[in-house]
């Protein structure tokens, strides 16, 4: 199954269903106003979702309307928790190489997460908005999942089976703020403004095959400017899976239905600057920072500079077939008016 | 005015107007079924809400009913955002000076602020489960404001403009899981379980002239096992009023109608550990690591244990005349289970 939020009908959108090749949509005002209220009824609307879903995809749909993922805000315009692992250590062990310093083993059975601001998301379409390019603009291609209400102390088994929905997200990051920020001790802040999220939710049986050991066996593209720039498998180098990352964040506290847990930056293992990039073969990086970190490592100082006003990210998955999942997120920079 | 949320009604609870002494309160489903959603709306809401206030205190309301705070929930049982800072420096300053470390001089300019997990608060009466005692269980007394919209790169008299409600808050704290979590580099998050907050929260004009410079001018009190354990003044030795706080969360991303900026545990400047114990004369602390600071920079080592299961702690706040102004969060140490 596969849900949208259209931007109109308040700050929560209006929840939609949209059929397996995203090419149509029906609202579904009888069932739920709003992904969170689908979310904290779920055992009551999941099966009416469904319904509504084989409908659009038999085309039997009397009032489908063609989708336009334009017209989305992210799926949750507004969520009351998202939490973002880092899960690709590879991504972790470029970072601490670049500045000399090793990797903890603890880093290999305690998952790296950060509790990020939910109140405002901005749309899969929608411009960044950043006041000043100085501040090392970066994108963060992910995969990230939104739970059903997990009980405090949840084994990871548990926390997998409170899976509801798939996404993607672009966590942006203002790689110029980090330094200071983490130096203070108390994690990111000023440093991750708005993420955007892709076009479309989909539950997790949507993926197939793909979707096993809790992972997403799946290329994530990443394209800067029209031209691609990444596209490492998100089920390789996955050191902890979505029900070990959900466990993590439940440990002391439950969480309620619609949080986001996201995967950190996708990031496979490779042989080094050269044989990374696209053109040499490689799989390339989903953000910008990932290669810096090559470049520092072997060339003693970054190269590729962060982004500029005007530049965009695409960030999309396609299945096995070449469709695409979730839809494409596209976001420019645009300076603060 | 005064506002609370009754535990009934679903995950967002029910609105109610409470009068000014907390004896009485009245539904009020015609203007908002939920806080949140007060908020969302408060322009079209706050007049009506004021109304039914003045009905209230009048004495002339037809619909009121007796109010019990253990009736309660958090006055936004979950949130969009709960950004919650440490703008008393004197806190910081012995946090820093018992593991033998000065503070940086740009720690006075530059809000330490952390992002707190806002999907599931506890209510104001509720248990405080925690599965180890092992973990260093501690509260921390504060005073926090709920914002509305706030624009990205707001300054802080705008965002001053912006306070709708002024709360206090018990931010839990699991200090044995502190010093790991922090060495990670990405903040709190299993050392900060799920926060209570005071049975009522009231609009900044209702603390009359204890409301100024953006800061509560009141000592905010908290007991622990039925001992007065400290009594700061929450207007004294607080380095970032809420203006600057809240412009700070503001810097690189707007904030949304609802969201939760904390104080920082209430702490003021005294003269040592025998000064500042509540029993020689000193307004004491709270938080009982603060204690155990003193402790450590004048004995060497901590004496005072952290909560154990069956402990009780309660913070309140009373105005010049001595009634309460929030109501009391009263929270007891229970094992998972």
């Amino acid at each position: 199954m596969k849900l949208a939020t259209l931007k109109t009908g308040g700050r929560d959108g209006t929840l939609v269903v949209v059929n397996r090749d995203l090419s149509l949509y029906q609202r579904v005002p009888g069932i739920a106003a709003t992904l969170q209220q689908a979310l904290d009824h779920w055992n009551a609307c999941e099966a009416q979702l469904r319904h509504i879903y084989d409908v659009l995809n038999d085309g039997t749909s009397t009032h489908a309307l063609p989708f336009d993922p334009g017209a989305c805000h992210s799926p949750l315009p507004r969520a009351y928790q998202w939490a973002d692992g880092s899960a690709y250590i590879n991504h972790v062990e470029l970072v601490r190489k670049a500045r000399g310093a090793g990797l903890p083993p603890e880093f290999y059975r305690d998952p790296l997460m950060y509790q990020g601001g939910s109140d405002s998301f901005i749309g899969p379409r929608d411009p960044i908005v950043v006041a000043s390019e100085a501040w090392g603009i970066d994108f963060e291609g992910e995969v990230c999942v939104v739970t059903g209400d997990v009980p405090m102390g949840a084994t990871p088994a548990e926390c997998a089976a409170a899976i509801r929905l798939v996404m993607l997200v672009n966590d942006v990051s203002l790689r110029g703020l980090i330094p200071a920020e983490l130096a203070k001790g108390f994690g990111f802040f000023q440093s991750k403004p708005a993420s955007a999220f892709s076009p479309v939710a989909v539950t997790p049986d949507e993926l197939g095959e793909a979707w096993r050991e809790n992972k997403v066996h799946l290329p994530l593209s990443v394209r800067l400017n029209g031209r691609q720039f990444g596209q490492p498998d998100a089920g390789v180098d996955m050191t902890f899976d979505f029900g070990q990352l959900i466990a993590h964040a439940a440990k002391t506290r439950e969480l309620e239905a619609g949080s986001i847990i996201g995967s950190g930056t996708v990031s496979n293992k490779q042989g080094g600057l050269w044989g990374s990039n696209i053109e040499n073969g490689g799989v390339g990086y989903c953000c910008l920072a990932e290669l810096r970190m090559y470049e520092t490592i072997e060339q003693g100082q970054p190269v590729t500079p962060f982004m500029a006003y005007g530049d965009r990210v695409r960030i999309e998955m396609l299945n096995a077939a070449g469709n695409t999942v979730f839809g494409a997120i596209e976001n420019e920079i645009k300076p603060a008016q």
